[in-house]
């Protein structure tokens, strides 16, 4: 029996997630984030609510192509109960959920008389009719059913005999668990307790949490429905959603792991948990909270002062849990991952052993931590950090060409038409210098054209390398268009897709910087000697 | 009697909310905190450590000097027991917390056994006769005394007896209050409730509680403190601290005052929460959290069309409470999941009736919706969703100037030089020509010069705007270099902070339209009119 079938992980990042201001999430985006979600070994995926708007829809349709594979994890679609008065084998929303041809589908049904009464405007009766059918009809098209009860709290506090009538419909109907959901978040521990504890013991159904933070609580209120029974708990990463956001699905599982013994996720993969939460916060460009739990990059880091030298005694003193435990590390000093272990594993990660290099790995430490204090990130970059390491390993980086100058021009177009950029790049290779110019609906692709241009008498490898991505974050936002600018570029040829990061106050240079590294370590991992 | 005698609200924000990374308070700031706090009505202020440090020691000597007016609340000053072995009464560091003299004095003291025994290295009698003598000298000295029993929490799981015993002991002593602290943060709220509890029965103390949010359960265990029988809450503003932060003192008491109903703050008072809040960022410099409960800019916006509709109807079906209670409002955002009713809500919102004009709204609605495919996005540019607002009421938006071609250039410097950016603007306005000429270290920041100076001699209003933030999201990544880029600009002049789009697929001809939006917008509402 898997973990799933005893105890439910269900991240909703995808759906409830993208209801958080300023997110917006491509078919692209969600594929990554699926993957990242798989990984993690979250038992359930919510996708999304295919039919709701064509990016939805064209993620079920690629997932039913089998292209979102899954190794741990299921994928279910969201939608709601059929139309009042209608047939729900024919309500074209239950017809897109079946589409989907998810193995779970997830659907919403009122639980709260004014709710019912007052914005679905349809009777108390019909609402439970409404639950039933949806959930028999799904589940006799061989779907595992889960019924997100809206609004429960509210509806159990104005009126709980209905509410556990809804409950009991959805059961019987034969969905396998029904979320319970604190819809506008207004619920305190003690009262999530209360409820679940009694519509348990009045159903008997198999229960879950959905919370959301109004009252800072959403974490500790799905804790204490899985105290009060509930198997089932769902959340988004970085607590993304509407409003003040939903649980962090994170922080709800590392407590359960960490702190009351449940074994829900694989313990190697919770150390994913901070690659996990950044590599979301890069997709989303939502910056990340310093002061997230766990994952958090101050969620360890201890100010100098009154505890540093218990801190060297006994670290345990002083931090509720190992942060290894969660991929985080304690941290003195103000940087991410220039600690040295974690060089040092990096390295390894990349096939350079710097366990007897003390002098070495410490020259890396530094250089890492300078660079970091000005706003480079290796985590997303692996090859601009291996071409950093050959540099200190072998002396120098190889220099595949040497640039003179670089130039971009962006023109406005006339009337609305799309503006046009032009770069010429100067430089040396072979023994010769190139002029060459590129053109680009932006400056960074008639830079990437320009170069490609200039080299390709010299490396013809070049014409297999293609950007598919290309990622811009504003650092020190505070000081506006002053700021400095960092770029991570994503390449690929046939063998290997590559990160590359520059970092400069002018968004084109720091792009310059990360195509430069992009191309060089493209012919450095194919084996092309400088020519 | 003083509400702050039955129950007390004691804020340290300047004392362990100072913890934070990157947070640092000038006496001066201490002095505006201080009166702020005031207002809101805490009845306890911890000020700082008296001795620890020049500023907290200068700020104790202007209270002192009854230069920190304060109207309703008490000022503490924090310190520790005295040294192992000593003499209590003329202990340097007690002496300090006598000269501060404050009314309430708050000292640290241990009592965990393996904190007393590796940290403090000395014995556990000593540590309870360090604990006794301190607090009767304090006492003696007509102080009114708190103890923070540091490490508590651990401290009673790793032994009980040793750990109430320091409770018994402050007490005994005179120690009004003993708030028991969860110095690591590890906690849950089952945990705490059941241990505030048991200590209660075990002493008859009167107890506090003091929370931080490793665990992202800091409100949650300090609602549940209350819950067992604390009578004394301690927290920060905006919940800053070290690590995850303390808990979020305004979050607590909006949910004891607001969901428990208990009255321990003035109810016209915590409507100023929400300017509290902002003013402490302001005053920090750390940037407000959008998704903090209560008070955060995002925590009663919605965003989902499902519920627009009905939010019309009964927006209290939506809302854990009136968001003027703690001096919030509602916000709608506009966004792909949005149809006719959230644009309507927005409308009204930002002063345009559209409830009887379904043809106009129906017109905005098919616009926002087509902007949207193409990667525009409203909900975080509520000025350029305005801008386009006045275009469908009026016909047309206020055209400030024309633009016949922008132009900039991004050259390479010798060397590890960062790269500059010239920019060229040709607008029309007031009848004229105007060329103009403006450099930056990137293409934005050049075409903001630009465009100042091309229209300084027509709007000298534009002086006082000034770009404080920039943002760029690129859109279907999956293409690449290709791909459309998204920039919002945030402008700020002496009334108020707007935020710009624009769309693209070149970089800078986004920023190019969210440039020329934010100065629209600006003027707009400032109310110049087109010259």
């Amino acid at each position: 029996m898997s973990p799933a079938d005893t105890f439910h992980v269900y991240d909703t990042t995808m759906r409830d997630g993208a209801q958080q201001e300023g997110l917006n999430l491509s078919v692209a985006d969600k594929l990554t984030i699926a993957g990242l979600l798989d990984d993690l070994g979250v038992g359930f995926i919510e996708g999304g609510w295919p039919g709701a708007n064509p990016k939805d829809t064209e993620f079920f349709k690629l997932a039913a192509a089998g292209e979102v594979p899954l190794r741990n994890a299921l994928l279910a679609a969201f939608g709601s109960t059929r139309r009042a008065h209608g047939n729900a084998a024919d309500d074209p929303q239950v017809r897109a959920l079946l589409d989907a041809r998810t193995p779970v589908v997830t659907i919403v049904a009122k639980s709260h008389v004014r709710h019912v009464q007052d914005a679905l405007r349809t009777s108390l009766e019909e609402n439970l009719a409404m639950v039933r059918d949806t959930v028999a009809v799904l589940v006799g098209e061989g779907r595992r059913v889960f019924v997100d009860a809206e609004h429960f709290f509210d509806g159990y506090l104005a009126d709980p005999a209905y509410a556990s009538d809804v409950v009991r419909c959805a059961t019987d109907a034969g969905a396998e668990v029904v979320a319970l959901c604190d819809t506008n978040g207004g619920m305190l521990p003690s009262q999530v307790f209360e409820v679940v504890q009694k519509v348990q013991d009045a159903t008997g159904a198999q229960l879950g949490i959905h919370c959301h933070n109004d009252t800072g609580c959403a974490v500790a209120n799905s804790i204490a429905a899985v105290q009060a029974g509930a198997m089932h708990v769902q959340g988004t990463v970085n607590g993304y959603g509407e409003r003040t956001g939903n649980a962090d699905l994170v922080t709800v599982v590392s407590n359960l792991q960490l702190k009351l013994g449940r074994h829900i996720i694989d313990p190697d993969a919770l150390r994913n948990a901070l690659h996990l939460s950044h590599a979301i916060s890069e997709i989303t460009n939502i910056a990340p909270y310093g002061r997230q739990p766990y994952v958090g990059a101050s969620a360890f880091a201890h100010k100098a002062g009154l505890h540093a030298s218990a801190l060297r005694v006994d670290p345990d003193l002083y931090q509720h849990i190992d942060p290894a435990l969660v991929g985080n590390s304690m941290r003195t000093l103000v940087s991410d991952m220039a600690g040295r272990a974690s060089i040092e594993l990096k390295g390894k990660e990349l096939g350079y052993d710097l366990t007897d290099r003390p002098e070495l790995l410490a020259r890396v430490v530094e250089r890492v931590k300078g660079m970091e204090q000005d706003g480079w990130t290796f985590d997303a970059a692996d090859a601009s950090f291996e071409l950093l390491l050959v540099e200190e390993v072998d002396g120098a980086r190889p220099r595949y060409f040497d640039t003179e100058s670089w130039r971009c021009i962006i023109d406005s177009s006339p009337g609305d038409l799309p503006a046009l950029a032009e770069a010429t790049v100067k430089i040396h290779a072979a023994g010769e210098r190139h002029v060459a110019t590129g053109e680009g609906n932006g400056p960074v692709n008639a830079l990437d054209h320009a170069l490609r241009e200039a080299l390709s008498a010299t490396y013809p490898e070049l014409a297999s390398f293609e950007l598919i991505d290309f990622r811009v974050r504003i650092l020190d936002a505070a000081t506006g268009t002053d700021a400095t600018t960092r770029v991570l570029i994503e390449t690929r040829d046939a063998d290997r897709t590559w990160t590359t990061i520059g970092v400069a106050p002018n968004i084109v240079h720091a792009s310059w910087l990360a195509l430069v590294d992009s191309f060089s370590y493209g012919l450095l991992k194919r084996g092309v000697q400088p020519r």
